[in-house]
């Protein structure tokens, strides 16, 4: 474990959970016989992607006093993704979610993160602020914002961050999680998540979301407008994930890159975002230039969307370097559902990373769907 | 499909919803790597162990508007329990029920039915009232009367078959379920549970419970004492499980049943009381003597208590029959995980129903848990 506050390369903060995914695909639940568990949510996926791209990562999240959080620290362990920020809650249970898998483009999810998930009571006073600001990448998401005392931690830690080093908002927009005066979905959701979207994008130094994300941020979803409204609202790299039309990047000095996708014999496409967010930590961090850490991050959500599991799907840079250069998209890695036995493998294709490394004009994927949970 | 209102043989009201179960066992959950999806919920397990056992039943409950839904109303089909009461609820989802399964006798449960079950939004003015009088058994649990309007339509219910025919009360106690004012467990739940059960007892024939449960209905945990204040509360006959000391049942005329427990290797005692329930109701049903049918009973929760599942492990009369007669414990019929495309199979051992049938002094069988979900 590093000395405290040695600097990370990436602290994530937002949802965690289990993930129960369909082994059967194509098929409605009721035609689903057995589930995979894996290590779950949005903001866990992108520490874990990042990890296995060799970055030191740490997660701030909680978990309930149960059994399955027992198993998200042992995952978090396994992924080699720090869990010293992660504390349990003693009155609510940790979330599961289940989805369905309607390859290519249709894979509803179904939370239970009722009355409240336990990743929505991170304090603001329990937060280590020293190493939030020291961070080299800080990442929220959405969600974190969607209700206290979550929402004034998250700002009090974007606050911390006074936009020092790089600090990403991923949009993530999850209508169940910003229910009206009533309780229920409705007309103010869009409303209230603005104003408070705002307040963060003001402290953020990179936004990324897909048009819908971006409309309800910013109110534009055309993606150059879209990406002009989010460095006006105080970002300097926007990254507009367009889905089937591939990834638009428009940084304030002016670069602009925008990417198209590859085909991918796509198999689950949650999960797609998360490894795209943690290869754009990775290419952020090394310095690329803006095209190529959008390839490899497309590159990356292209692996996984390919893929059943999310987290344990996560590629390795050899991997990714592999559909860079227009091979062929790596296999899952045996077993699709680890066990528990089973270390984590070593990446099965070694690669030295490469800072600014190659350009290859080779295929790049698509980002089909959102993040998983 | 019977016409409306010709009587079914059994009609039971209260939980219902998706049992995961480990795929491995003996393991806490962090090393479960695949889940089983079951149809579960106590209420729903006793309706499907009847059916399993030639009689013709119904279940009242209530699922969310989901995907899990769809596969309660296509698994009750399959089980040949009749879901014309079962509707959807839009607010809450489906419930999902986990479990770790430590064998011989802990077997922790995870309920996710938060901010409430769609079976307890049953509403009085939904009931079927002259179906429920009709019915040759009513069930009811007690998990029915935790939470409004579940609880006025539970005793509607009663009020409505004015002790006619056979009406059971699953003693079921949850503490989960009756939380105190300030929505946690506390002292204040065993007293308002009693007050509510008082009621019930007062409107039914048959009480059935474990000694945990009887005590919380009447404040008695020595199983005779525990029969005599169940009887005294108002029904003809007590049904008190003792675990591994076996069951204890008294009839208001002085009949008394004591049967024994026989070893069974225990996978997973969930199910087993749910399977009792079931075979209880096929022999009041039967006219057997009273010894018989707890003998009976008995064996059917220890066939359960020895299989992995719990809905679709319900023994057919066959298989009961088998132990009865001092065979060896019948093994679960494959697939344990049933798949949608296979139907129910047909009972594996077809034996006739033997109304007043066999005394056989054979082992009997213990019901070493309380219902599952």
């Amino acid at each position: 474990m590093p000395e405290p506050y040695e600097p990370y390369d990436v602290i994530t903060m937002g949802r965690i959970g289990v993930d129960l995914y369909p082994l059967r695909t194509g098929v409605p639940l009721a035609q689903v016989d057995t589930f995979g568990k894996f290590l779950g949510g949005s903001a866990t996926n992108v520490a874990v992607a990042s990890a296995r791209l060799g970055r030191r990562t740490a997660v701030i999240t909680r978990t309930g006093r149960d059994a399955f959080g027992d198993y998200l620290h042992q995952a978090l362990g396994e992924f080699a993704v720090d869990d010293r920020w992660v504390t349990p809650v003693d009155r609510y249970p940790t979330p599961v979610t289940f989805c369905e898998i309607f390859p290519p483009d249709d894979f509803p999810l179904y939370f239970y993160r009722q009355p409240k998930a336990p990743d929505l009571e991170i304090h603001p006073h329990e937060l280590d602020l020293d190493a939030i600001r020291a961070a080299r990448i800080f990442w929220m998401t959405g969600t974190g914002l969607c209700a206290e005392p979550s929402r004034s931690a998250t700002l009090a830690a974007l606050e911390a961050r006074a936009r020092g080093g790089i600090t990403v908002f991923d949009l993530d927009w999850r209508p169940m999680f910003w229910p009206d005066e009533d309780g229920e979905p409705g007309p103010g959701q869009v409303a209230a998540a603005r104003e408070v979207y705002a307040r963060a994008l003001a402290h953020a130094t990179v936004a990324v979301g897909n048009l819908d994300e971006c409309e309800v941020a910013v109110g534009e979803r055309e993606p150059h407008a879209a990406a002009r409204a989010l460095l006006a609202a105080g970002v300097e790299l926007a990254v507009v994930k367009q889905g089937p039309k591939g990834v638009l990047a428009v940084h304030r000095d002016g670069t602009t890159a925008e990417v198209p996708p590859v085909p991918v014999d796509v198999v689950n496409g949650l999960g797609a975002g998360d490894a795209f967010g943690g290869a754009l930590c990775h290419g952020l961090l090394a310095g690329w230039d803006l095209e190529h850490t959008m390839r490899y991050a497309n590159a990356a959500g292209a692996i996984v969307a390919g893929r059943l599991a999310c987290s344990s799907a996560m590629p390795y840079d050899g991997e990714v370097a592999q559909v860079l250069a227009g091979g062929p998209m790596p296999a899952q890695p045996e077993p699709v559902v680890p066990t528990s036995a089973d270390p984590m493998p070593a990446d099965p294709m070694p690669a030295d990373p490469k800072p600014g490394g190659p350009t290859s004009a080779g295929p790049t994927s698509t980002d089909p769907e959102r993040d998983a949970s």
